[in-house]
């Protein structure tokens, strides 16, 4: 859990966790750590701190039965390293034998942030799929698609829209505005929408029954919960039949300045496709720092590993070495390792993995069509 | 216009009129008429009695150009003599060169009826299919669908449902609520494909561009006013260009107690399966009068024929001779015709259609598939 690997990190955090954790009934992803033979970083590391009836899609991973990863897209802006978080965690699970199931959200990006249908799956293809695929993302198992022209069987099209239709007859409008505030038109279509995306892979027209699990960020959790609610309330009908699905949870990357990683403020990330050259710029100049004003005082006093955004890099993805990572932290605290310091094994790290990443989207490219061909 | 056609009907259905036509822009359908060659029996008397836009259907109709027409059926209860008047406007155009779409509403049923999507199917087609085809419904050029499952070719199905999450961003909440009062999710969902299902035969996928025309009851002209101002909207939109759907309005059939047909009341409607026994009982039993309590006071100071469910049904389809309904109409109004004469009059008008028609269900029963096959 997040307090006890982040002592330092603001009350408010904890306080957050804490609420979605028992308010909310997520669960403790760390009972989870001994069911799953090979945990992600991210999960040892709790970062991924919770879950929602993950339990059902360990079960499947043990006895190799089907199951789904599903998660959406939004087309919009440079794929950063917050999204690689995302990707790193839907590739996991295909590699453990997940059906991936991976929605380009471009019906809702049409209806709340009026782009084009076609620049919306340019955006989709040349910075998500290419980099999804340079990530490790394989065509096997899976199925890459719009919610703006499901399939190309016929049958799946219209089981999926059909869903679409339906979902909206089993919650209230009380309900969707406690969750989502002032609701709009576009924002209603583009929530049924969202429902259906994370319950379709259960109909026969796709897998059938078997678990369905989501990998979101913690402000996710009211969709899942919503679609969670609904599916209990689906059960027993003849025609939608479906389990709640699975979900779990990670804190979030955060951004170089400290805040959020937007991709409406380029400086805030390290997009995938930036340069090692201006990688390297934005970590000198933009990455918060948790070390003292001056190298005296942080020489005495040591810095804050857990407010810095290089070492909190270096943590979600760039140091796989649990010791290494432990000695950054220790001498950043102790003060033997001074920021400019750290910034340089962040660079470092970032610097081959920008490098090897790029040339690798090379040949992604040249894959793209592989994973549109259904 | 029905003030006209109907000096004596009561002061508040002439003021909607009045106030639907001025108001809402509906225009007067009898400057319309000469414009069409052979206008239906409801059209000459003023029964259609207002239209938005049909010059254009006009127009293809004259010169032999691409149109559509649309209906929407929610598959609920029995097939009676207030479908059948909407069924003969279907048939009327599809006879005179439309594309004919027919729309079973099976989502909007689904959510707003509560029924499931087999049994709404069934109903759709036992009851309204079979009684289309008995009526005249012709396969060729006739798209009868359901909003469930639109269409076995995938681009069909695709770009009908992208067009309903599309259209959901080009209205507000507050417009909805002004048209349909309190909102539900299940009612904004039917709203949505109701929407989509009246543009969509513009899509390239479909027809292409061409005036689509939807025969209504006054009560739907709300639907209609929304679906114009989205297409307006809409309008300059490379992906999704309409002209504003036409549209033509009919007054409503009586039901036999003079109040609503309804589907909810059996002894309100005559149903096209009804026996001639059973019709022929409804109307002796319920058939709302217009004549006085006694036969002297009738033969003194004559009937009311305006309000007289008889002597309504023979003026809405079942005397087509304009001479034999005046003569029907003078001598009510004289009283030198009875309530049990004009009820007589009908029963054998009715005894006849219904021995004809139950026949030709029998042979309709066969051609079903060639409806459902596409």
């Amino acid at each position: 859990m997040p307090e006890k690997i982040d002592p330092w990190s603001s009350k408010l955090e904890v306080k957050n966790y804490d609420k979605l954790l028992k308010e909310f009934g997520i669960q403790d992803f760390e009972n989870m750590l001994k069911r799953i033979r090979e945990p992600m970083l991210t999960m040892k590391r709790g970062i991924v701190f919770g879950h929602r009836d993950f339990d059902r899609v360990a079960s499947a991973m043990e006895k190799k039965k089907k199951f789904v990863m599903l998660t959406g897209l939004m087309p919009s802006g440079k794929f950063h390293l917050g999204h690689k978080m995302v990707a790193d965690e839907i590739i996991y699970l295909q590699e453990r034998g997940a059906r991936t199931y991976i929605c380009v959200a471009d019906i809702e990006a049409y209806n709340t942030r009026n782009q084009s249908l076609d620049k919306l799956r340019k955006t989709a293809i040349e910075e998500y799929l290419v980099n999804y695929i340079a990530l490790g993302l394989k065509p096997r198992n899976c199925d890459f698609y719009f919610q703006s022209s499901r399939s190309s069987d016929p049958e799946k099209a219209n089981a999926y829209y059909k869903l679409i239709g339906m979902v909206s007859n089993r919650t209230t409008m009380n309900e969707m505005r406690a969750i989502y505030g002032e609701l709009t038109p576009g924002k209603i279509m583009s929530i049924f929408t969202q429902v259906a995306d994370i319950l379709h892979p259960e109909l026969p027209e796709f897998e059938g029954e078997c678990p369905v699990v989501v990998p979101v960020g913690v402000d996710q959790d009211p969709h899942i919960r919503l679609t969670r609610d609904i599916a209990t309330r689906m059960k027993g009908n003849k025609e939608f039949d479906f389990m709640p699905p699975c979900s779990f949870y990670h804190e979030f990357m955060p951004g170089l300045k400290g805040g959020k990683m937007s991709s409406s403020d380029p400086n805030s990330y390290i997009a995938l496709t930036d340069s090692p050259k201006a990688a390297k710029e934005k970590v000198i100049k933009y990455a918060f720092s948790g070390g003292r004003d001056t190298v005296k005082e942080h020489r005495e006093r040591g810095g804050n590993p857990d407010i810095d955004v290089s070492y909190q890099m270096l943590r979600f993805m760039f140091e796989p070495d649990d010791s290494r990572l432990k000695k950054i932290r220790d001498d950043y605290m102790s003060g033997a390792l001074l920021t400019g310091e750290l910034k340089q094994f962040l660079i470092e790290k970032l610097t081959a993995f920008l490098t090897s990443h790029q040339k690798k989207r090379e040949s992604a490219k040249k894959q793209v069509d592989k994973f549109l061909k259904k």
